[in-house]
């Protein structure tokens, strides 16, 4: 017996252990689509039948010249002589007419690459045998001739729109707009023409003989492999050329031969909430196009129940096996041919981010899936949905209803945003800004000219782009909303208008944006908040933490912050930035007091009032992580950051001038004089306090050893505030940190002073606190020397925000506006290393400071308090180089815990 | 036989045997003094008879309880009774008495921490028969009186002031002014009053009998080992305290017994200039302290030839014998008695760099040591001496003659500097900057308020502070010339002047600051030009150019400083700024222009004109620097370096707009109000380029990406000048540099787009220039990912002043005249990081830099063209790392040459 070129759908143990039991190699012996029929059918799925002849088979008909190896054509007829029996139906008979399609199937898709002809087996006696048999001859020549119009232009390449022509003419003659209008004499007409047109082109007639059309279309799909759109889309996917083609030969199924025919698709679980119960829309009595095309209104599934309850029972009872098998919701196509339901294609179901959530916790507690199957099935991205406002679904369907929608672009970054149309962004910043009006910024393309608008923005829509346009980069960058791409919109910037098709927008009008879907509606939608005690979510995160080995905890300043992070399930306060506390109206005076002294008395005396502030602001978070860690970091900013800008006082002191020269009265000359005199006295000490490079210059350590009263005062605010707190019974776990160390020896010295400080206050309260001492590493310098300065921390908290500034020589505030986007707009950056961080550079360093800090001392505590902290590349980064914890704002601390567990789970080996 | 105790100076073969041939033993055993004293012996040089006893036996002694070990008092009188022999005088006989000195000496010298007596061995029988024998009472009671006082303070602690007291109450009554002016009755007197002295403190008569004075003595000096002035010191200095002491018996001898004795002092080879001649100032009939005290004018050391010919024969041969054996120039000490020559003391002799040079240059010469030793005795911070400014040594001699030295610090800073007394910052810059005086700034200590002066001003003095002061450290960044610590110094900043003393000096009186001696004179010195000609430096610089291994390239802009650096021995280029080039007046408004550019064509138009000045330029510097490499760094800084800065375009603009206010005629608004238009686009423009942090902004390969058309025309200038000289018959080798370079795609870019452009210039002009493509390292990441880059650089070079300041996150001009001096002065950083490469932190990144360069790349050329390539230090860490070259100021080149050398040296095995 020779080669075994061809195979039947229930085949599939025969192909198994003819490929070594491999699926890869089933799937490569039998194209994708093969194979996965074949699966249907094995788990007992009604599938039309059919047979596959291999990839092996083009190879050798390929590598033969074009010419069908030996012994297949007989295993063909073979299999198509089973397929008679299994159907009833014999290929070529007038009144039982076996009808089938040929598609191509190769190992991995191809879409739209190769060919397929369908209603092989039609021809003038067979189109009669089936009027007869069902009565409706529109159906019947409407088969044959798409036989034709098919085969006509996928085997002997006549051009389609020779046929499409055709179509046309017959229906504008008929006066009719749409093809399912056309009657069976119609369409009898098109088929005579369709023949001429055959005829002309190739000088032959239509073959008539089903055998004939079913070789001729098998080696159009085998040549085909070796078309030139095939091999330029192999080269540009990077699918090898040697794989070869599967030819699909399956039986035709109907829906549209009367009321107990219809067609349809479905969900196996809702795509929108992830409930379990099937979702789908069907229609009787007509084909798979029809349920697409949207003429006729599509049914609701659950109206099968009534209408053929069986079929629907059956289909309950298949949705469920697929599910089984293939451990996902599936979204299948189907037919009813006469009461018979067909299933003619599965795959897994699109669905929305609460849906994914709530399918992967259900499948697990239903023991399809395991627990780590679950959260590796959820992005971390996909919770964004629980953050961000959403357009209500309702909303959303009703004003599809009302024809409200306008367009649909790229959906660039999540979220549901309303506003005023922008057409440029000064407009939008004015608005935005200064009016406290909700603008959506609307523009062609925007350039750097355009963040200060973006930044004003509710949301950002362009009408050219792509997912890495600047408006993509940038809307991402601030979590704005934005959908671009838009080619529908035709913006006409002379008339301050838009235009879709028929419909204006004006300048000023009301529009909706869903950058979730990349939908937009004309008018204002409702938006539903984000339900973070979405109870599936809880239980993944639950799950999550099961699993990871990152500790998660959060940057909180307040009380407030930190009370919701403990909420999101966050471990610790990973960074509390105490310079925030200082710009508070109440508070201010003192800090400027402070800095423009000019006696070392004035100055403390300064600082001394600032303290009780500082200890009530430690007392909270002491009281709300009651039981938890809380990495206070001391003083970081450059001191001009608490004074009035030098412009504006250069400003305010030419007024002041310009109303002494008008002044009405001696007093108010005096009084202008001492205005004049203290404005004076600030702008000299911000023009001392000026710097090149403020990012580079005296703040951090720097600031706590020029001015050691101001730390020594922060460490007795968090010594006296945790006595406080744990008189009243509370558990304090302060832990101090110093940011921008470079040198070991600034650490010392500042150390030295501020347990001196600590000790003292102890003593004084009578109470001794187990506090840590830290350090940032956010200089490179303190990365490389890492070994020494685990010397004098405890704990080391990598500032990767700062890191990566001077890792890249990069200053972020300026960048992130300007040569940063051109650089990720140009693709000469991936990414941008202030949302991920640098794998290759800042990542290394990072690499190098864990390692020898630990060498110094294994038990070091390290974290990350940047903001990528709540990134999931940047945290499986931080995974890898075995840190202890994450701490990122409080609002990512659910995304970090997915991520952290995901990170675990994928480092398993 | 017991153990030795005391060995005599001519023992030293049986001492070297004892402590098994190791010098560090002869020290040890022996002490400093006392094993320099035995190897002078040795080598033939007349040395006063003596011996040593052991630091073992000073042990010995303390270990017992202050009790001298068996057999050590019996080996001293064996000692005693030789030295008799040798010297014919007997210890304690009136007529031919041994006269002794007991001096301490450790393995370390520990000076004036340990005891000392002379002239054991007077009595009242031995003073009568020294009367007898010179007929010198005067020196006979004067010997005697200074045993008793010795004796009295060391032995028995009597208070020196004791002493003192009486011989102020003779001298006054005697009516003289100082000790010399006293007679023979007046020492007699002293002597018996002496003698009530001892008596009444330590109820005891002194002690006549020379054995046991020697005793006494001998003990006295093994308890000063444990006193509490040598135990600080020791502990100071981190000497170990079990060492003990030896203790050195010696033959007294006497330059003040007639005219055919003398004493003196003298260097072997002159200390200015280093020519081979011996030096040396001497008087006959005195003692040693005569010489030092200043009152009889000291003779020069030729005159000895005429007045003890065969004595200064023998001295010359002496000398020879102590640099044959030393290897070294000497300074020695020597008495003549009775026309006996005796050498004292001899030790390395001070010099002055001038000296060092030749002296090193000329013992090579003379093959007394090898080239590699002359090379390290040879500091590189003495070529300073060849390259700043000096008083010419003449002028110097003049003004000490004239008594016009006023004062003396600490020399911080080299170089000499005239100029007007200014006592603060302000007056300083006013004077200096804009008056154009020359101005000393003097202060009594600076801060960094007073920058401002320190950089207007051409020498800084303090009365304050040391060698790590404030002033100290900005004087030494700055190169200018400072003296600090002038504790003499009174400033009256009242009355605006200086008190030294009597003398007082006024604001705005001149003085003159020599930061090379720490000397203050009053008025002004001429100076000398360095002579960069002196023929041992040439020499001695083309001796470490055989030993480094170091390329030595310099840092130049145009031809004139290429010119220089090729005299200086410089190897190539390794940095052309070419924005230097831009800022020249004609070529700025094109620079400005292109910045300003609305439309791309105005840009490209503005560029073109640039075009024709670069390749000047660049045919300038080809030329010059014909057969050697010049690297040229593409456009660097931000482009608001190359505008008006944004106050004082407010400014000017508020101007405009009074004006505007008043002006004459609407002819004078039209041209105003023009002129306000322009300023506010410069405004508008300069608002736009406007970076918090430019160090970190829009700059270096960020600029060439953003304006690809600015690096284009350079390096079409640079083809087309190598292409010019070329043909020319020049021979050219351009290396391109892009500067900032943090990811490899950024440099990828723009090579390629730099690569056409280059290629299209060789065709145009039929010449093939053989170029390379580099970039600078000089940012962390660019460091941290060097394998990447390599794949794209023929060569680095190490930006070191931009990679220390990422590295530390330090912006340089900020932080040197702020927390950085302050940093240093608090000794929180050991040194500078702009002046010395830190080792640990860009010292690290560097060597992770070269490794992995070289990974991708063996053959990839490194080089620094940081500051740090003209520092010692920093040159010995990129010898260790392996670079290529240093690049550094001209000036600096000879330096770098040097250092080099000593790197390569040091690091032989």
């Amino acid at each position: 017996m020779g080669k075994k070129w061809v195979y039947r759908f229930t085949d599939l143990d025969e192909v198994e252990s003819y490929v070594g039991g491999d699926w890869e190699g089933v799937r490569g012996l039998l194209g994708g689509k093969g194979a996965n029929l074949a699966e249907m059918v094995r788990i007992g799925v009604p599938v039309p039948d059919g047979f596959v002849i291999t990839t092996e088979a083009c190879n050798e008909y390929l590598s033969l010249g074009e010419r069908l190896p030996d012994g297949l054509w007989a295993q063909v007829l073979e299999s198509l002589k089973a397929m008679e029996e299994e159907t009833g139906k014999v290929f070529g008979d007038p009144h039982r007419p076996l009808l089938l399609s040929c598609r191509s199937g190769a190992k991995f898709s191809m879409p739209g690459m190769m060919d397929t002809v369908l209603n092989i087996g039609m021809n003038d006696a067979t189109v009669e045998g089936l009027i007869e048999t069902t009565g409706d001859p529109k159906v019947a020549y409407d088969l044959y001739r798409r036989l034709i119009q098919m085969f006509g232009s996928v085997v002997m390449h006549i051009p389609d729109e020779k046929f499409e022509e055709v179509i046309t003419r017959t229906r504008i003659s008929a006066g009719v707009k749409s093809d399912t209008e056309m009657q069976a004499e119609h369409w009898k007409g098109v088929t005579e023409e369709f023949k001429n047109i055959f005829r002309f082109h190739t000088h032959h007639h239509f073959p008539t003989e089903p055998y004939a059309q079913l070789q001729m279309a098998t080696e159009a799909v085998f040549m085909s492999w070796n078309g030139k759109r095939a091999i330029d889309y192999r080269n540009a996917v990077g699918i090898p050329h040697d794989l070869g083609t599967a030819v699909n030969i399956v039986a035709m199924v109907y829906g549209n031969l009367g009321d107990d025919s219809g067609t349809g698709v479905a969900l196996t679980r809702s795509g929108t909430t992830g409930a379990k119960q099937i979702e789908g829309d069907y229609l009787t009595n007509a084909q798979g196009e029809d349920v697409v095309a949207g003429i006729r209104m599509t049914r609701d599934l659950s109206d099968l129940q009534q209408e053929m309850p069986k079929v629907h029972a059956e289909f309950e009872h298949i949705a469920g096996l697929l599910e089984n098998h293939y451990r996902e919701m599936q979204d299948v196509e189907f037919t009813i041919e006469n009461g018979k339901l067909w299933m003619l294609q599965t795959r897994d179901g699109k669905r929305t981010s609460q849906a994914a959530v709530r399918i992967a916790v259900d499948m697990a507690q239903e023991g399809l899936i395991t627990k780590e199957e679950a959260i590796m099935r959820i992005t971390p991205d996909m919770l964004d949905f629980f953050f961000h406002p959403q357009f209500d679904p309702e909303a959303i369907g009703a004003a599809a209803a009302e024809n409200r929608q306008l367009a649909k672009g790229l959906n660039v970054s999540p979220g549901a945003a309303v506003g005023l149309v922008a057409l440029d962004a000064d407009l939008a910043e004015t608005w935005g800004k200064e009016e406290g009006k909700k603008v959506i910024m609307i523009r062609p393309e925007t350039r750097p000219d355009d963040v200060h608008g973006m930044l004003a923005a509710q949301g950002i829509v362009t009408s050219r782009g792509g997912r890495t346009s600047h408006a993509a980069l940038v809307a991402r960058q601030f979590g704005t909303p934005a959908v671009v791409g838009v080619d529908e919109m035709d913006i006409d910037l002379t008339r301050r208008q838009i235009s879709v098709g028929d419909t204006i927008i004006k300048e000023g009008d009301c529009i909706s944006v869903d950058g979730t879907s990349g939908e937009i509606y004309l008018g204002e939608i409702d938006t539903k908040e984000p339900d973070i005690k979405d109870k599936w979510l809880l239980t993944l995160l639950d799950w999550a933490d099961q699993y990871r080995t990152l500790g998660v905890w959060a940057n909180a300043d307040y009380p407030v912050d930190a009370s919701r992070a403990r909420e999101y399930g966050a471990e610790g306060i990973g960074l509390c930035r105490t310079e925030h506390m200082f710009m508070e109206s109440e508070r201010l005076p003192f800090v400027q007091n402070m800095i423009l002294a000019e006696m070392e008395v004035q100055r403390t005396e300064a600082i001394k009032k600032l303290l009780p502030y500082q200890r009530e602001d430690f007392t909270g978070l002491f009281r709300t992580m009651n039981g938890l860690p809380v990495v206070i970091r001391l003083i970081d900013p450059p001191l001009h950051e608490f004074l009035p800008d030098h412009i504006s006082l250069m400003r305010d002191l030419a007024d002041l001038k310009i109303q002494l020269q008008h002044a009405p009265s001696l007093e108010a000359i005096d009084d202008l004089l001492k205005q004049v005199r203290e404005k004076e006295k600030v702008l000299r000490r911000v023009e001392t306090l000026r710097e090149d490079n403020p990012m580079l210059g005296l703040r951090g350590v720097r600031l706590g050893n020029h001015f050691p009263e101001l730390p020594k005062m922060q460490v007795r605010a968090i010594i006296e505030a945790a006595c406080l707190v744990t008189r009243e019974g509370g558990d304090v776990q302060p832990e101090i940190m110093i940011p921008l160390t470079s040198h070991v020896n600034e650490l010392k010295v500042q150390r030295q002073l501020l347990e001196d400080e600590a000790r003292i206050v102890m003593e004084e309260q009578g109470i001794e606190i187990n506090y840590k001492f830290g350090t940032m590493i956010e200089i490179p310098r303190a990365a490389l020397t890492a070994d020494q300065l685990a010397e004098f921390a405890e704990f080391f908290s990598f500032g990767t925000n700062d890191l990566t500034q001077t890792t890249y020589g990069i200053s972020r505030d300026d960048a992130e506006s300007g040569f940063l986007i051109e650089y990720m707009v140009h693709e000469i950056l991936p990414e941008n290393p202030f949302e991920t961080i640098d794998y290759d550079g800042v990542g290394e360093l990072m690499r190098i400071g864990v390692e020898k800090g630990r060498k110094t001392n294994p038990d070091i505590k390290l974290g990350i308090c940047g903001e990528h902290g709540g990134e999931a590349k940047s945290i499986a980064l931080c995974h890898e180089l075995g840190l202890n914890y994450v701490s990122c704002s409080p609002f990512r601390v659910p995304l970090a815990r997915l991520a952290a567990a995901r990170a675990s789970i994928t480092a398993q080996p």
